[in-house]
């Protein structure tokens, strides 16, 4: 047991969820060290939402908002840290929920719509079609889901299927800790922030939204800027760490 | 199949290899998150061994050298990713090599102990005993092995564990891609270098080591200096990272 007065508790305790998460066959294997990536990422961050991030997560909620077919695409890792946040979130934004998987087996797709169920979530279930340019399984998506988004937030996403997203012409935000990765680079909006500690921000902002406030954010919204910030961030944190 | 030209096959082979090892029981679920902890600062370090690394790496050598009794405790992901490389270690320097482990059970001891063997090493036996300043089962390990240890080296290894063994007054090298972890911080000399890079180039070295060279090496080690080199490696790469 992790003491709650620990000063990285909650980064410990997110460690320990995801363990027990990939033992009941919700994580994948690469899901646990894809997390150990972000991890380091956030520390170096100050694990703290930074004021750049701040402002991503606010124009994540205006694309969201303003648009007309937004859906919440939802892996494994998301699940396990994210499932209370994610029915927050549907709840103030409308988003249909699309549980879509890299290591994709039907277990774990039952597993984590049960999962997302006990916490709120009304998944958006169907015949998946492999309606997305890439090979093998990782095409397969949902036609009333992900394929006629318009917006599409996909926290943790691998960098081809991010890629192929936006070349279908969707608004793809993406939450990353790193953002130097490919993810980071080709989604329209990236959100360099902890998931459990982005998905509430983004929701608070969804709720509190008006078609002005979206309309602003969005003409203001420059993605490079906001990686350059993430960088300069870490930067300023690796310039004192060792005083 | 991750393609042999891929230009980041060797961190690629290296996530499958542990998850793998994570599948067969060797490596612990908490292995795999600390190992993507490992590849986002070998990624920030550009995923090659700096001059100061290398510098670093023969100091190593030298304190392995020099010292009367040296130990290689070895656990879960060191054993799973460096077998080969700790067997020519321990030829070229005569080092014990004790099998050591956090998630300690005694499946796990004989799983590591059996790869290790297969590998070539010839692994330290006996009856552990709480020879440490720690609690619980971390404070196992060998009497004619770590306990009695002048220098000890300990990939990847636990912050607290470290501390206790440098309390000893034991020599204690690392390796270990966060310059800005614990066990850096607390280590008497910290390789901050990739495992499978790290332990030929420390062999080599310890081949080719010398009283002379090795007194040189020792006099002028100073492990604050090796760790803002490697904070002053990455903070260069983050400055050109987006241009």
């Amino acid at each position: 047991m992790i003491p709650e007065d620990h000063p990285r508790y909650r980064s410990l305790r997110a460690r320990e969820r995801l363990a027990d998460c990939a033992r009941a066959g919700i994580v994948a294997l690469e899901g646990l060290s894809a997390h150990g990536r972000g991890e380091a990422f956030d520390y170096l961050l100050g694990e703290a939402t930074t004021a750049s991030a701040r402002r991503a997560e606010e124009t994540a909620a205006a694309m969201i908002m303003t648009a007309t077919h937004p859906v919440i695409s939802v892996n494994g890792n998301t699940a396990a840290l994210g499932g209370g946040a994610i029915a927050a979130l549907q709840q103030a934004s409308g988003a249909l929920v699309e549980v879509n998987l890299f290591h994709r087996t039907e277990e774990r797709m039952q597993k984590i719509t049960a999962l997302l169920e006990e916490a709120g979530v009304a998944v958006l279930q169907g015949e998946a079609e492999r309606l997305l340019p890439l090979s093998h399984d990782r095409a397969l998506c949902l036609r009333e889901g992900i394929y006629t988004a318009d917006a599409v937030l996909v926290p943790l996403e691998d960098g081809d299927r991010c890629e192929a997203l936006v070349a279908m012409g969707k608004r793809v935000i993406t939450i990353d800790l790193n953002p130097l990765s490919r993810t980071a680079g080709a989604a329209t909006l990236t959100v360099v922030d902890e998931l459990t500690r982005a998905l509430p921000t983004i929701t608070a902002a969804c709720a509190a939204m008006d078609e002005e406030r979206a309309g602003g954010l969005m003409a203001a919204h420059d993605n490079q800027r906001l990686l350059r910030e993430a960088l300069d961030a870490i930067q300023e944190r690796l310039k004192h760490a060792l005083d």
